[in-house]
């Protein structure tokens, strides 16, 4: 099989994540070189990384490099999508591109115009559990979907410094939610209403943002759907799904670290749900790299695309203003037609 | 122990099914009287009552009678309980009592006036699952409340002829739902938001009503909530509730006929949910009726008031209104303390 | 549908559990006559019982007694189900017929004279979670079976003057489970190898009993099988059974009060099993009953047959000899050919 | 950290596992050099093994390498043992270390008198389920153990040509199942009951063997095992212990691909258990050459250890005589004494 080679822009936890899953899994792809302003060198040279630096052009203008891993702040992803278009780079970029709208837009038409690949780290759409959802629904075996219920609670609260520029629960959590909403229903949300509150830490409220939500989603294909989310399930991440239809309905649980039970006189204890996001989407950090491999690699649409980027951002600011408004908000999607 | 005589108004399914229950498991409770326009003779020999007719008023009118269950067409409830009251009768009522406020009000001013007990039939509070869930919250194990979640799903819609008087689906089949809300919150639904729509047949839009729902809550507690219906899941009757909170959550799955699994090359596969009301909850049926004796021996306050009663439809109808004018419905309490 | 009269003989535990049952459940069976050496007249008043007496030939002699349920003390087995077939009774007796194998013969012969019907209160043949294995085996979904695992495990030691007279574990407990392996695999258990121990309780040893055992059977179809008791499992009654084929396997696994689990920090919680046989066995105990009222109406064969009892006992003494030789034990089967 | 050099000998199926697993996630372990006598040297040069040959001595004698791992086959175990033990290498040999008694003790005499470490491959011991129960019973919230069960079900039959030369069912698949439960009773098989049959294919007996057994464990300690085995488990790879003790039960279940349930009008259908022992038993083959690491840099007791080979084809061949015999075998453990 062909190989491919790639440059990584931002080595924190997410660029060392894919570095570390290209390494030991994805035996197709060279990582070239890395770029961080704040480069840990003995890390760089412990993982073998032929070239490494703090400037982010270096990667950007490497004649060998094919494709480029934008894993720095998000408020330099477009900067940095912008770049590797033009230098004719492919790209995979975490989410979200970035929180102003026609900044995404200035980054989708950047890449549509230089013809290149870009893929956006919506990693949930290939955990095993959400995929046989997606293949349930495919094959009809679900038959046409009704409901949708997303639980997407985080097992504690963020840093209180990282509030500050998260961009609010919506944009920073519950938009893998509106991705994930998106890519089962195969239909856009036609209008969303939210209710939230901070119940659990008064810290949410100093940063005019809430810890617990539901969210109210219709579908255009006129189904309905519902996500839950909480900044703290003290038994762990809890990340489950349902797809109701006319046919049945298909519910991925929790992973657990084992299946063991203890039988006492109190009752039977299973496990928690895995901790957080490493641990429970481990397989699918590397499957979606595996996928933009071969979407280069065949010249296939990214199974991610740059509109599904801009589009959970859409979702998720309309929904910030539904709570601010405390009103059902529409969408209209026309605008982004020349997008698709 | 001592016994208490009752009459029966009403002998229709529900009305057969207290019946059966008193005689089975109830020993204390004495039948001594049922009234019924169609009454079938046939069948009150068969089961020995000793005493029936076509009139609801030689029930009311009885003198050992001590308590009347109400179990005629919910639009003669009113009627009925009032009747009852003024000839000092305690009165189970089955829901709803009316779909009227202010003939609700009528019913519970009524038997204030007369001192008499008046429990409602939201038999689910009684369910062993459910029960369980609202013993945790009072022993504080799931912390403060912060989600709940309700799936209710009937297994096949209704006769076409009955949709005419259902009231609607949230007063027909999302009430209980409401009612086991206020329950297990504790709490109030201060504002209500409804997404719904026909998805299953074209005959509920004929009769203006919709099969598939999506019930955003808010509670007077700053907790939150939401409910989705559906009134045909083909896998059987869903009855779930989730109770999310600041120390854990606490889960009612549904009930399987067997636990009993087969392992084949295709899977694994567990029985479907119980089919429907009358198997789902079979127990809470007689464990209401128990705990109703109880509150006439002990003269102690019925375990679901009359005042759940009117509540419960006064949150079905601004949901229903939510739906009709797409917005949030603030409900305003204040006026009902008299009644509290 | 027409009604049977019935006497009872034997007013203890059971006897009481039987006559509750019938009160309640099946209407087409008329209890008239009960007798008990140490009869508790106002239990009888109370449960209206239309004659009752000490004396066990009052019930016997009884021209409309159609059926007698033996529930006399197992020594007394043999006597009354002559006396019952020798007066063309029908009978239902508890298990075990009796533990020696001659006195059975002698209950079995004077039953197969008298042309009368012999019923084996083996309830757990109607347990719904067997009774669905019991079926998938006929529809052929687990194909041919291969291996039989049943774990059978009590919630806690029965009183130390019980074990005098139990009989042994195999005999008292595990008889049951031999029972069930004869019923699930159609087929004889051909050799026996028991292995034991006094793990849990002294008491076990001074009753020359044990309190631990696996028992490893082998089938006549050449299927294998194993069966485990405990005599305490602190978390509840443990009662489980496998059939394993060429195309699956099917499983029970334990019912539980309620389907409601608790997360929190410290795990998932779940209820524990039903407690004890009371609980667990509770719809067998009116389905065997019914079995045997439909075996009188329609003139068929029981469902639990004489020879069930005594095949059962048969096993269950081979069982004993093994382990106190601890060597296997074959069964020979020829001299019963008579009583098939 | 300290890294360390190792060598591999035979490069099939499991030493490419080893390798893999060493390349992808124990980065402190350099694999120097693989000897093969078929070695594929494409494979070789892709892996990037630095150095590779088809002699083991080549590796045997690399002054470099502190550690073998021996993945030749089972045949050539003890000769590569004693080889490297001389020339004072460590050892991570595959199961079983040989088939006879007297060359198990000839390979462990070696190892002694060098004084090196040798670790035997039974990976199961580093399952998470399995580990957890092994966690429950060291904290005691198990109990005295009492009771253990292993089933053990491979998913299909082994190719003919295989079972010449398997060593009969009991040591080559159920020697996984005598180690787990010398594991987890810390107490040894003392005497051995099996019986067993070919139910599944013809194949089997021709090759004088059997696909189907249920085997009776007594313990030193006084408790009782039983394991059951079948080679052909249509529903996937079977691998569930459970152990019961005076204070509670563990229980590990299958593993499956998904969490996912499909619910519809046939049922509630969730996956089979992972298929076989590489998806099955991933996560443990990384964790046993990470404890083989560990025992070397701290100069600590291997975790499986030369005896713990030895023994469990002790008992693995008792029950093969047991099963030839029909009778229970004691096995004397007195002689290994030396070894320990």
């Amino acid at each position: 099989m062909k190989k491919i080679t790639v440059g990584v822009i931002g080595a924190g936890r997410i660029g060392k994540l894919h570095i570390d899953n290209i390494q030991q899994h994805l035996a197709l792809i060279d990582i070239k070189r890395v770029a961080d302003p704040y480069l840990d060198e003995s890390w760089a040279k412990q993982k073998a990384i032929p070239h490494f630096s703090t400037e982010a052009d270096d990667v950007i203008h490497d004649k060998d490099i094919e494709a480029v891993l934008v894993c720095s702040p998000s408020s330099l992803h477009v900067q940095h999508i912008v770049a590797c278009a033009n230098a004719g780079k492919h790209v995979f970029c975490e989410k979200p591109i970035a929180t102003d709208i026609s900044d995404i837009e200035t980054a989708l038409y950047a890449v549509k115009e230089a013809g290149v690949k870009l893929q956006i780290g919506f990693n949930r759409r290939f955990d095993p559990n959400f995929a046989r959802i997606k293949q349930l629904l495919k094959t009809n075996e679900i038959g046409k979907p009704h409901l949708l219920r997303i639980t997407s609670r985080d097992p504690k609260i963020p840093p209180a410094e990282f509030l500050k520029q998260s961009g609010g629960m919506f944009l920073d959590m519950t938009i893998h939610d509106f991705d994930m909403a998106r890519f089962l229903m195969a239909s856009e949300v036609q209008e969303v209403y939210a209710s939230g509150n901070v119940l659990i830490d008064p810290v949410f409220a100093e940063h005019d943002d809430i810890d617990t939500a539901v969210i109210n989603l219709k579908f255009a294909n006129g189904s309905l759907g519902v996500i839950d989310n909480s900044r703290q399930a003290v038994y762990g991440y809890d990340q489950r799904v349902e797809v109701f239809g006319s046919a049945g309905a298909a519910y991925a649980d929790n992973n657990k670290m084992t299946n063991t039970t203890l039988s006492t006189k109190d009752g039977i204890l299973s496990d928690k749900p895995l901790y957080f996001f490493l641990e429970r989407y481990k397989e699918s950090f590397v499957a979606e790299l595996q996928a933009f491999y071969h979407c280069i690699i065949n010249d296939t649409a990214p199974l991610v695309s740059g509109l599904d980027g801009l589009l959970s951002v859409v979702v998720g600011q309309a929904t910030h203003q539904s709570l601010r408004e405390n009103r059902p908000i529409k969408i209209d999607y026309e605008k982004w037609g020349a997008l698709a």
